[in-house]
């Protein structure tokens, strides 16, 4: 390993959390290179909802490579994007009513909403962007503005500005009403927020410690915009693909945002791809005028296809999601009730699960501790304080007890080792 | 084609200049649905120096996807990844005497622009960085606003800061000497410029003009970075990688920049990859404070590899780039020299040359022009003014003998027939 | 009144809300050019505390000016400077434990709270400022940043940034508490709010609609910058010398902001006047950095210092505006109680007091019909929904209570028409 | 003096280059507490075009202070503002051919920079201003971001932005064209210069080192704004009153600035007081939404309006500054003649010239000795290195001849103690 330190950047993060070379994976594995396995519930950060190596994509994905398929096509029409297109249509955005039309920004999630406020701001002529507490929208400066936590803000070197910051949903004890705030500002005609472009919002806040907006919430948000003619962009890089049982996080909520932001598992294959769909309305792009050299990732395109196809012809693969997220709730509720006087929370819906520790010491060692048994789980929160739990969407039932079951052992060593000193 | 139409988002501009859906390509070939060739002289804007699906990094590809090799992998520690590392480090940085520590950045180049001003900010502590006229770094802000141009600059939808801009090298009939200028008022207590965190320039500008900067020029600017506490960053994102025949565009120059971007042509196989080289002392960063879901394209890893152990292993590859060079040179200029008349410009160098035609209208229709008879070429410039020859690093001599020969009738064609109106 | 429109800027807004052409003034009075007399409750919006042309001010004034004393003299040392600086420190802050330097900024609020902001900046190398509400603290572009009201700021033509706005106390049906959240906030290690430089705060906001900041929440405030590294500025523009009974409205909650603005009253002649109070260790100003050609305003210095000698060498003047308050304040909640079922509102505290009617238009009718009457009295608050009572407070008894009849049956007549339509 | 440290801020400038204590002032002399009399060729940074306490002004403002004329009245109507605009219109503008339409801004220059930049904004929708080299508008944080010395912007502690910096006419060796570099910028389409709001230039820079810029310059500049749709200001709140001698230092050049700011030596008298006049078409302000509780200075009208009637009747004045300017001329003339080996430089024009020694240690020592000598005179420029001569445009030749032979005396001395080192 010390092959890594002097030579890669002290950047590097994930790396120290996990210290082992990985070689080889598949499905929901991977393996260092003494061949160890771990069960993989990070999955790439939710860019791996399908597994690693998926084997069906993985066909489709070296035929293509195989038959000299263009790989790089800048933002040229190729077949491969034509059926993208058409099969994205065809099986996610018709059958719930969606007319979005689809960008293809650079193949970065950061650089999907990079597109989305741009788009904001060019349509509204306005320049303030609303954005909720402990939201995470990427670290390019446009992004970055939107994120909230400091220690990724401080290392831009300059002001992040053009921002209102409002409580998310339940932030603060539920004691502030945001909506209806930002709404009496925004009616009284002389308030200090400056009439935003629009609103920036993620249902369950992945890198924010699993905080989830209410159905409520979420339409009033977008009732709000409408009124004062701000547009919605829901930010599902992290929820989308399937992660909280439906293809977006936001159709419980029955609301149709402006702009979308899609990347992380888009492809499904974990290659860097990235979209904003946007209504047809807002699509009012001069050519060329947002641009990037990998905005065609044509092996992408033939992955993410696939996973519409095979994934999203019926309802089978959302109806397991839901089904594990249930036996995920259970079993982490079984964990909150044993150390009821703790206070630990559960947090989050879908297969984007975790306990709230309040104390990032306790879950890093957890999750230290998990490593050593097999099972690969990262922190998340204002402090590290959440313990998140992110396998991938097609892990079966016994595998996720083992691994929920790994987890359990780790919490418990760590809890009553704890409490022993 | 009228699928894309209301489908994908107007802001898709090569489409709209070569206006065919495409298939498949290989080496300098791209083919489209009615099996049309056509001879690509703008390679992925220059990310596809090594030409489209190389066999010798296809196989590479194919062989790692095919065993499972990890594809996505965070910034964990990889086989893929070591070996990059060792590769890149024998092959390109140790023959160069050049000491770098990588940072894999988000996979496009714009994301690798965004880490180095964040670097020159972080660790100068200052906010201001001096950028040149015609720049171009990506459109995510923070790159954007070290980009020149007024049409992505617009599109952000608020104001672009923390810049001083200065006339590129030779810009304005040379009248005005920009080092010595910055020179002058940053040695003077009193001056206008904010302390400078860095310098952000490339040697040879490849959206803006195909300009390119003397080497006293370069060296100059090194030396003032060095006097004024500044970090010289050089964004070599198009002319590195071979492009000017050496691997880096900087080496004729004889300077060591603090910070270098590189992306496109990278991977080699135009797969999503961007990286910063940084001198070991600015390796300030805290672990994860810069990233991104895509940071490691264990994909790209094996390509890239490759192409060090292939094309760089000796100085054959970089030679034959050398004489294509000439060869370009030497066909451009007998059109500029056909039509000394109307002072068209030879520009650039390398593999990256091109004819300044001072007039939009004309380039739009010499590429046009030479799409119609199967050659991709395209305009760059502030005014697209310049056509840009921009062929893959390992076309053979009689191809772009050919491709030239069609690109020459395109502009008599063009030229003669808009005299004669 | 024509040669105004036409000559004098569309920008003007007193001349349009008191159309007279006004001539002279005496204490509390001022007179148009047809002789008609009205009682000024507006008092330079804050300025004429000592009332208009005092005598006793206007003997030093013209015994100063007769003399040839220097009018003029940028920040030179005068013998006028010295007699102000002695007596303010003698009458002012000995007397009240504070240890302030003193900075002549420009003549005019907005300039002293520019200088402030610089001071929290440089002081602690940070940026952000944490702003309220329904602040007002001037203008000009770092004033106006801090300001809340986008009526204002949307003038500036460009974003105002580096601020995070937060509600102020009570606003909001008081379900918010604004310090505990910025506590908690600043001490997550990676929350939203980027580490402020200082926080801005009005113990009780005129312009922003008479709200008032509890003593507990003042406390809990400075108790909160203390703890990190913020530096804490009172702007006490409108509220300072006197004008809720103590010199400083600050005094009750015993807090010892580190810098305090002053302007308005502070010559009181009403002649352009105004500085920045800082604790001794933060006057780290390097000479001249901050400056401006009527800083060393000396007319003022004189009337400044005799207001200090005559109205502040006992508590006398003081118990008075206390008493005053209490008779203003009765009156008012006779007038709420009257109207108890229209949910009127009582605002505000000593001689700044108001009455919250909840709707722009009628205050705005009240003040034109108490115009006709002969008083001069203004709206305030973000619809401009409080009716805002300022008195000279040197106005004697009996002419108060003969001002609030006046404004009660101007109160009458509104809320009984409106009733009636 | 002690009394002055540790009770006034360290900001403090002039108190350290002349450190007496003064105490009156009539004409050019000011006096000391010990009665040593100084001749004041520093005329409160050009606020003091009519002398000290002009006695023609003096007994004006006694007389209105006198009868309880309105001191203080916000932006109401006044019967002094009415004769102000009346005088100024009839005695200034018109017959200058000028059809302005005045402002009052805050009673200082920079507010009337900060009203000018809003309305450029505000007019044309674009946020982008230019501004020059060495430029000095103000600094409040809008003025600061067109002021060019690094020295001020560095205290702002926040970026200042929203500004391109161009070379002032005949900066740095006259190599640059300025304006026919923006032009060509603007022109293009795809140029690094964002759409400018406006440009703020001064005729000649006082603070910035008596730099000028010729009447070519100055045209061209006006009809590059009316190519682009910019606003032209012009910023004569040092050189306008007269003191190059036309009212305004852009008559010479036959241009109609948009915007013209002035404050200085507009009450005559050394009061606080600044306006922005405005062509009627560009007057969109909205009421109140540029304030400032000192806007409306009375006893500032009455002396303005005094100096236009007594000073302004005829050409009088104006020819006897231009006559004093040639003699000032020729005076540094025979200076920089003596030392022409030394290569110091002649600057400025009207009674606002000096000599560039190229080295700011000298022209301190200079302005030391002159002080002590009993001349009060002052350096300008980035490294402080011109001499700069600012004498009350009153001044009769016999004084200004004696206050040149002081200067000379002074400048002879140091350069001699200087060579013989």
């Amino acid at each position: 390993m010390s092959l890594f330190d002097g030579i890669e950047s002290n950047v590097a993060f994930y790396s120290r959390l996990y210290p082992a070379v990985f070689n080889s994976s598949e499905g929901v594995y991977i393996f260092d290179v003494q061949n160890r396995r771990y069960i993989d519930f990070l999955a790439g950060a939710g860019s791996l909802n399908y597994g690693h190596n998926n084997p069906i994509l993985k066909k489709k994905l070296i035929s293509y490579i195989e038959s000299n398929g263009v790989t790089h096509g800048l933002d040229m029409m190729t077949l491969a994007k034509k059926e993208f297109l058409s099969v994205f249509h065809e099986k996610i955005l018709k059958p719930r009513n969606l007319s979005y039309i689809v960008q293809f920004t650079g193949p970065t999630g950061t650089n999907s909403v990079e597109a989305a406020l741009k788009i904001c701001r060019n349509v509204t002529g306005r320049q303030n962007i609303i954005a909720f507490t402990n939201a995470f929208h990427g670290v390019t400066l446009g992004s970055l503005a939107v994120t909230g936590g400091r220690f990724y803000r401080a290392a831009a070197g300059v002001p992040l500005n053009n921002v209102f910051r409002l409580p998310y949903d339940g932030e603060h004890d539920n004691s502030f009403d945001s909506i209806n705030y930002i709404s009496e500002k925004l009616t009284t005609s002389n308030s200090e927020i400056d009439k935003p472009a629009g609103v920036i919002v993620e249902v369950l806040q992945g890198e924010g410690g699993l905080n989830k907006a209410s159905i409520k919430w979420l339409q009033e948000l977008q009732e709000l915009c409408k009124r004062h003619g701000m547009l919605l962009i829901v930010d599902e890089i992290q929820t989308g693909c399937g992660r909280t049982g439906d293809f977006f996080s936001f159709e419980k909520a029955r609301i149709y945002p402006d702009i979308v932001t899609l990347a992380k598992s888009l492809s499904g294959y974990g290659l860097p791809f990235a979209v904003a769909l946007i209504k047809p309305c807002y699509d009012n792009w001069k050519p060329g005028q947002h641009n990037g050299t990998f905005r065609g990732n044509n092996l992408a395109f033939v992955t993410a296809t696939e996973t519409f196809k095979y994934y999203w012809k019926n309802s089978e693969f959302s109806e397991a999601v839901v089904h594990k997220s249930l036996l995920i709730k259970n079993r982490l509720k079984e964990i909150t009730d044993k150390y009821e006087k703790h206070g630990f929370q559960h947090k989050g819906l879908g297969m984007m699960q975790g306990i709230d520790f309040m104390d990032g010491k306790v879950v890093n060692e957890i999750c230290r501790n998990a490593f050593l048994k097999g099972v690969i789980v990262e922190p998340c929160g204002p402090t590290s304080n959440v313990l998140k739990i992110l396998p991938p969407l097609i892990i079966d039932n016994s595998c996720l007890h083992k691994a929920l079951d790994t987890i359990a052992d780790s919490i418990d060593e760590v809890i009553n080792n704890k409490m022993r000193c």
